[in-house]
């Protein structure tokens, strides 16, 4: 299944009937250079081969589908390596380049937003069957010379904005924020506070608008004090949680913006003498193991994360194969895990 | 550096005159023949093809070093990816193959202890620079048919026992049971359970043998009653927890055998109503990020996991470019780290 020709929002499909002879004739080169080019082997001017690239650009041409290698490389460039949450993407998309004999070329940026400038030519030169970003932006100069070689890119997690040249795969933030607070509204929770993440991650960005959004259905006025912001890790929570419950009017709930942060208001719970859920109630974002083994066990939003490490391996694999995704968006949806670190309102 | 040639421990090391004519010579078919067998290319009958991998491996054929390809693929197959242990070892690995401009490749086998039969094939296909096998053991086959192509194997933290053939990276297991060990003697305890991992391991087994030496030096006596084993999982240690505090004589203190079952201990003291640590002290291994967040933060042995990740990627390419690495088998240093999960004896 094709998008349309005519939805607005379809990423650049290829034209079936552009090949290698036409790219040639337009460049006005051999078809031989144009594959020498394509295929990343030297002996091409740079001129030359910055031309062909524009064209293969310009007009789409994409190997044939049975031209995929079944031995090749599916490359993934996370922005951080550094928690379960990324090895649990891992896990969904190994599965799927497993089965067909592919692997995972990993590189971790450890916390670069971006891939450094030699990064691209290392990718062209290696050929992959496609590329996914987790949490990581490409610059234009970076998604041009991938297209240029008709490699696919898919965004698994975007930070930012949605792009419309670039397929992604995420999860419903938004419907996990309101859930989770809806949860503590009904609870009978009133004085409800939120940690979030950077606001420069869409993810959390739509994660607290959820909490706001839940908040104003039930005619509660949203009290900004009580929205605060930290770096999604455990230290991020702790901090932030001890400044919300030193407040003269304290949160008898908080809704963190993920598993490491709620760990973190476990912490600041227990150390200003708090009993969880008794005195608190915590939920966490994610449903990594570790909320399971919390003490007590947490009660969270879940992401299915591997089903969107699959997600978004199939996509790519599918823009390698057709040249068109079966989607451009895919949001799998997040859904409350209720445990034990919420209690009603006493 | 290279090792001696008498060093009677040293893994086969190429012989720099032999050539590709040689082994062609000695096949009686032609130089280009054996590039397309070396190179995983097609269009070679299936006995010329075993009859000139089965030359390379015996003569030990290898790519001249600046013939590695620095756009190339490190491959590391890991037995089970589902702990932060495998990421630490990945951003370890990862950090000396990025530096080079290459990639990990990762391949998860989803608790299998040896890749599946495809697997060798895919591999030989993708020419991969090297190999590293994590808790993983290859076939004697899978082995032979990397020897075969020259493509170099390290064992990172391997599974059974050390294999002179096989260059391998692991930590001093037995001195980090030893030094959990004698920390709890210190403290004043003399029952001193122990839950360990699969005794196949020979990482676990290491660490029960420097538990037990640790309580032989002191003169007291090993109560098998107080060892068991359960897999290294939270639910592993928690099971084992539970049967322990359940004996007429229950310990005053477990060693674990990594921090997953030490969390799992900890969820079992708590269900007996025993706090950690006046009731009962509890020390881990590993160091993952969660023993700092653990409630109390858990007293651990430290494995350099990213140093062995790291270790280990060098040595692979040490293999590929030169034929031999500096060392064969390297172990890395355990340290005991004390927080807040142990106590005197009351």
């Amino acid at each position: 299944m094709t998008a349309t020709p005519h939805d607005p929002y379809a990423a650049p499909r290829p034209r079936p009937e552009v090949t290698l002879a036409h790219i040639a004739k337009l460049a006005g080169v051999s078809a031989p250079t144009v594959s020498k080019v394509i295929n990343g082997h030297p002996g091409v001017a740079a001129g030359t081969r910055r031309k062909v690239e524009e064209l293969v650009q310009e007009h789409g041409w994409r190997r044939r589908p049975d031209a995929v290698d079944s031995s090749a490389v599916v490359e993934v460039v996370f922005e951080s390596l550094d928690s379960l949450w990324a090895l649990e993407l891992i896990r969904g998309m190994d599965e799927v380049v497993q089965d067909r004999g592919m692997i995972l070329g990993l590189t971790d940026m450890r916390g670069r937003r971006s891939p450094h400038s030699g990064w691209i030519d290392q990718v062209l030169a290696r050929r992959p069957v496609g590329v996914i970003a987790v949490s990581a932006d490409l610059s234009e100069r970076q998604r041009a010379r991938l297209a240029s070689r008709s490699i696919p890119l898919v965004a698994l997690d975007p930070r930012g904005e949605p792009d419309h040249d670039v397929p992604s795969v995420g999860a419903t933030n938004w419907n996990g924020g309101l859930a989770a607070t809806r949860h503590l509204l009904e609870l009978g929770h009133r004085r409800i506070a939120m940690i979030n993440g950077p606001d420069t991650l869409m993810c959390c960005r739509a994660r607290l608008d959820g909490y706001r959004a839940a908040l104003d259905s039930a005619g509660i006025p949203a009290d900004p004090g009580l929205v605060c912001t930290g770096p999604l890790y455990v230290e991020g929570g702790r901090t932030q949680a001890q400044a919300l419950l030193a407040l003269p009017d304290p949160p008898t709930a908080i809704f963190a913006a993920n598993d490491l942060q709620a760990l973190g208001v476990y912490q600041a719970a227990h150390r200003a003498g708090l009993r969880v859920p008794e005195d608190l109630s915590v939920v966490g974002f994610d449903d990594l193991p570790l909320a399971q083994w919390a003490d007590p066990p947490m009660t969270t939003v879940r992401q299915p994360l591997q089903k969107m490490g699959t997600a978004a391996a199939e996509m790519v694999l599918a823009l390698a194969s057709r040249g068109a995704p079966v989607e451009e968006r895919v949001e799998l949806a997040t859904r409350l895990h209720v445990r034990s670190s919420t209690a009603p309102l006493v």
